[in-house]
């Protein structure tokens, strides 16, 4: 293998002792948050959650190998999670040896799924899904998926697909309800939202700063944690509150369960669509996330780059027996903001989970779960995006109503079908779009040899003559309605049209379906004796033409000047 | 309803007997064809033939209610036949009460999604495929409805989803092969592809011409299946040949099973995704000769009413206990050179063939298979379009590619996952193109305002300012494309750059996403310390960015030459 690319400006400029400065306390921070996040994340995808620690140790040491990103921070995150759960659901009951067998495999597949689509440089795929889109999607998700943490907070169990079945299941069973479970979820629940938002600034008042103040307020949901554990020991609870309860200890839970590959055999078919749609959101998430770091460090987004990335470090969760991961957000954003400079941070974050994995794993039993239903509902709520439809209201109604339909996808039908419906939307919206490309009716502005859309500006026309230009390529898609808009102009000019000639300045390409249109057009025009002229074609459309008879049969002209006054003897 | 459009110009400047002179002989050209081949398509889709016959009655009286197409022949067709069958064999017997239930099911699934999709005015959905991957469906579909069918040529029946495993159970099955089927057939297969290429002219010189001749040459199938159907009666071959056997007579045929309902309500669901695809097939194969019959006829086309004619069409179908019907194209070809000028002519097809139903079905019973299927074998085999592929190889590869793929979807994995990968396969091509939008940086013709391609003109720059035209509208798939150019080429510039100016001439929208982008693109360029500019923005869209505090933040010149010479100090 070649040296991962990010290597080279680090050496450049960069020794290892100022890489450490910048990337090492970020890793701390990363950390801190890494360890509590993943341990809720891993109950999100149904796993035990020493799982959780399993899934962020070798996947970011594969990621930092093949990603780019400089800050990017992979490991387990909620919506993958919530996939997770939601596609092993018909399939196995949530913590069985099976199900802990079919995570990984579905780690193992959406990584291979990524890994390949990395190599075969389809990073554009990100574009199947809009921001609009993946918004609402995403906003939908978090609602499912605090609807699904309430259950663990008051203490009970429910299921459901669906937003309205959840809620109804929730309602059913909260007389059930475990007041010890629900005292100390709301408890966390309490301190997590109180830390979050007081703990920096009461840190800066009692005098703390730097690195210092930032450790402290970021371990806050952690000393949560450690804290709720302490009481349930201290208080004996552990028959009131349902807790993390034994893990395996030490290196013994990095790996594949045995009798797993067993299991994958007759799941693969079924899990298969189910990964790819985990690849394509964790891919969708990670890249955005990672385009808004490219813009605060010096490097290019290389979506390929980050394809292979991610498909390694899943891969490497499945191999480790865990599940699907990806880049999360808000880890992201403080590995940015503590110093990362790049994928090294990943590393280091990697090495201090292994130490926690070692030392701290047998510590977890005590863990109740409804903290960590806390830790989850606090972190997804962050996720409910409601200024970002505001702003498409005022600026783009299609986006908006994108933004509601995959909102209401996620909720009525389900994270699956919900993400389903949603680049369904993003591709219909663009295909209606496309379908219908601007269009303007061309004139010149009297002295110049600037030509104007008719309908903005006082230009001058020729009579028999009509000149329009296409704003856009012509496909397979949009040939339709620009052939019937040209059809329309024709029939309503003043006086009989002899050449109709197309400003083709903005179109940089014509597929073979357009121009079997276009053919059959010229076609037409000619049995009514118009004559059909090109102007301002664009050097490699033009060589394309070339090698088609329909080049020969028209009449081009190197610019809309020429198209203009060229007699109409010309034909 | 209002009346239907079609009989406003038909009203204006025809009259009734003009009408039957042009309609009428039509029909009948074209009901001589129906006859066998709605027959034949029946098999295909596993009915009873005379279903056929009842699928050419009602669904063409429905189409000249609500489609517009002055010639479009619908009726039962090979391509929405076969994938009928194809979507009813895992849950049904082929010919059983049960099956043909679920045809009728099936047919008025897609009616509905149809005419549905029709009030929606979702007509721009035929551009899910375009003419390259349909083509390469339709020719692999054709090459597995011929292996299936000469399985029943030699008599013997084979079932296989791919084009391997129908070839591979066809040579298995040969040795039991029928040779008193394989006899008929043959001669049935040689008779119509002599009378296809020789009856015309044979005719002519026998002096015969217009209306007569054609006629003659046109019933030439009719007569080959009356004369096979004649030899097994005469030559007691019915207990070798295996026939269509006793029918209901007259009206009884034409409706629904009894309890045809209750076998609906479990099939539902899972019936969905095949009508789904059997709708936009049926209806991309109808619109592509609806646009070369409108190129023919003085009438516009509109896809909605295109949508709601095949969706009534289909609902007729499905009440007349028959199964999907669409727009044919031999059919259709005959029917428009035939003279037809208003969809009455289908409203007499369906006249002519009721009389046949009623008069003549009892005559069908001693129909020997082995003629319809050679019927189908010829019909079918003109579907197969190699001439495409040497034009798409010239023209543009990444069409070719697109063909190829399409075939082999359906060869290698059946009609329905065939055009599934066929969508996929567009819908990919669309966004890979979409992606990487042209673009130029811009230089002024000397002495001219014109501005154009530095790497095609002798044009001139000026230092610290950089002139970008991007020929595409800005959305979700291309803003990555476009940033990562603009930085690459801000970083190779020989001095740098203080202004970057886009020349949005080209562009006439920008989607939220998209601006977003720009938002983050503009604040990481002023950190930068350049100024970004927008040139020749359009009048929609700079009403659209008004709304936006992005426009204030930009500096935006009317004209190229205004932004090119304003001092730097402007900023």
């Amino acid at each position: 293998m070649t040296r991962p690319d990010w290597l080279a400006p680090w050496q450049q400029d960069r020794s290892w002792r100022t890489s450490l400065s910048g990337d090492l306390p970020a890793a701390v921070l990363v950390t801190l948050m890494l360890i509590p996040q993943s341990l809720a994340y891993a109950m999100l995808a149904g796993v035990p959650a020493h799982i959780g620690l399993a899934a962020s140790i070798l996947p970011l040491v594969a990621y930092a190998l093949f990603g780019r990103s400089p800050a990017l921070a992979v490991g387990p995150v909620a919506i993958t999670s919530a996939m997770t759960a939601s596609a092993l659901a018909p399939l196995a009951t949530p913590a069985s040896a099976e199900w802990m067998a079919l995570a990984a495999l579905l780690a193992l597949l959406s990584g291979a799924v990524l890994f390949v689509m990395g190599l075969l440089r389809l990073g554009f795929i990100a574009n199947l899904l809009s921001h609009p889109v993946m918004g609402g999607f995403i906003s939908g998700a978090a609602v499912l998926i605090i609807l699904g943490q309430c259950a663990s907070l008051v203490g009970v169990r429910v299921t459901g697909e669906s937003a309205l079945t959840l809620a109804w299941n929730l309602l059913g069973a909260l007389p059930k309800s475990n007041p010890a479970s629900l005292t100390m979820g709301l408890a966390c629940l309490l301190g997590l939202v109180l830390t979050r938002r007081y703990a920096g600034p009461l840190l800066s008042r009692l005098g703390l700063t730097g690195i210092a103040r930032d450790i402290l307020s970021k371990a806050a949901p952690l000393l949560i944690l450690v804290i709720a554990a302490l009481l349930v020991k201290a208080l004996h609870l552990e028959d009131e509150v349902q807790t993390v309860g034994q893990i395996p200890a030490g290196f013994s839970s990095l790996g594949l369960a045995p009798g797993a590959p067993e299991i994958w055999l007759g799941a693969l078919s079924a899990l298969f669509p189910s990964a790819l749609l985990i690849a394509v959101v964790g891919f969708v998430e990670s890249v955005s996330m990672a385009r808004a770091i490219a813009e605060r460090r010096p490097t290019a987004l290389d979506p390929n780059a980050e394809l292979r990335g991610l498909g390694a470090a899943n891969l490497a969760s499945g191999l480790s027996g865990a599940f699907p991961v990806t880049g999360g957000l808000s880890r992201s954003i403080v590995n940015l903001e503590g110093g990362a400079m790049t994928p090294m941070a990943g590393v280091y974050s990697a090495g201090l989970m292994l130490l926690v994995l070692l030392g701290f794993g047998q510590m977890l039993s005590s863990l109740p779960l409804t903290a960590l239903a806390a830790l989850v509902i606090v972190a997804v709520a962050t996720l409910i995006d409601i200024r970002l439809v505001k702003r498409l209201l005022k600026y783009d109604r299609v986006d908006a109503l994108s933004w509601l339909l995959a909102l209401c996808g996620v909720l009525l039908l389900g994270v699956e079908a919900g993400i389903l419906s949603g680049i369904a939307v993003s591709i219909a919206g663009l295909l209606w779009r496309q379908s219908r490309p601007h269009m303007a009716i061309l004139g010149r502005i009297p002295g110049t040899e600037h030509f104007r859309n008719l309908s903005r500006h006082a230009v001058e026309t020729r009579p028999g003559l009509l000149m329009v230009r296409i704003d856009a390529d012509l496909f397979f898609g949009n040939w339709d309605h620009i052939q019937s808009t040209l059809l329309d102009w024709l029939h309503v000019q003043p006086s009989p049209v002899r050449r109709l000639i197309l400003s083709m300045g903005s179109v940089s390409d014509i597929d073979s379906t357009a121009l079997e249109g276009l053919e059959h057009f010229e076609n037409t025009l000619q049995t009514q004796g118009i004559a059909l002229a090109l102007a301002e074609l664009k050097g490699p459309l033009e060589d394309k033409l070339r090698r088609t008879g329909f080049y020969d049969r028209c009449n081009v002209f190197r610019s809309n000047q020429d198209a203009f006054l060229a007699p109409f003897s010309a034909y």
